[in-house]
């Protein structure tokens, strides 16, 4: 867990670097209000449907599941300076999101690349395990998030 | 644009096959509704705000976008038997999503994959572009996708 108040720049994290969030429980009312808003499919509506289909019950919307481990990480799951800027990444929903689930989120930091031509900011790579409470995996995110700079590198002038 | 009423099974599919969705405006309201709820960041909530960011205004979450384009897909943008199943995929957000951006999804089929072990279904990769009104690409959406077969292949028994 980060320290109280604490903020990485691109300079302060580390490969391999854990993050721990805290914790969201999704309810049928949430899934349905979310399927209802975005993602209206009956096997995100109505429980009894579902078990007809390949999910075999009612199953949150991936965006869903995806949507609440944003707020996850937005909420201390992984403080970066000047927010969570995603470009892109790969997401992958293992196991179905049920009413009930308590979720937490699982970071780690893959890679970090400055960037060459942008001297305030990099990319930096996160992959996130969205895990219920019998540490199911939801969810695998990778993603490409653009990462502040403390500091300006020096320049060349300057020796190395 | 499908048939009205046409539901397409992975048998009625053809690689390089186009959909394209109805469309969606998104307003002020709606960006910071969808923020407030899974993605509190400041450039999701506040304009002034976000002039200071790498932003440069107001700009949706991209799983804003996300819930979006899969909603445009449901409604009629990707009709496929048994519903949209999405497995996991790749995605990238190359602009930013902002106030007044009418959305639309633009779908190609690029493989399609019987299961050995499951004669009724298939994976189905799919490249979805969410545009706005200016034919700005706000999303690239590579997705893996569970469809149902229409008629269970002849065993061997019965020839090739």
């Amino acid at each position: 867990m980060r320290e109280f108040g604490a903020v990485y720049y691109l300079d302060d994290l580390q490969i391999g670097q854990r993050f721990t969030s805290g914790s969201h429980t999704i309810d049928t009312e949430q899934i349905q209000s979310f399927a209802r808003q975005f993602d209206p499919q009956l096997f995100h509506l109505d429980d009894a449907a579902a078990r007809e289909t390949l999910f075999g019950g009612l199953a949150a919307s991936g965006w869903h599941t995806a949507a609440i481990t944003m707020r996850l990480l937005v909420e201390g799951g992984l403080a970066l300076a000047g927010g969570i800027i995603g470009a892109g990444g790969e997401i992958a929903w293992p196991s179905p999101t049920r009413p009930g689930d308590t979720m937490h989120v699982e970071s780690e930091i893959i890679s970090i690349t400055p960037s060459r031509s942008r001297l305030d900011r990099g990319i930096v790579i996160v992959r996130s395990l969205t895990k219920n409470q019998n540490d199911e995996v939801l969810q695998e995110l990778t993603a490409k998030l653009v990462v502040r700079r403390k500091r300006l590198p020096r320049t060349g002038l300057a020796g190395n």
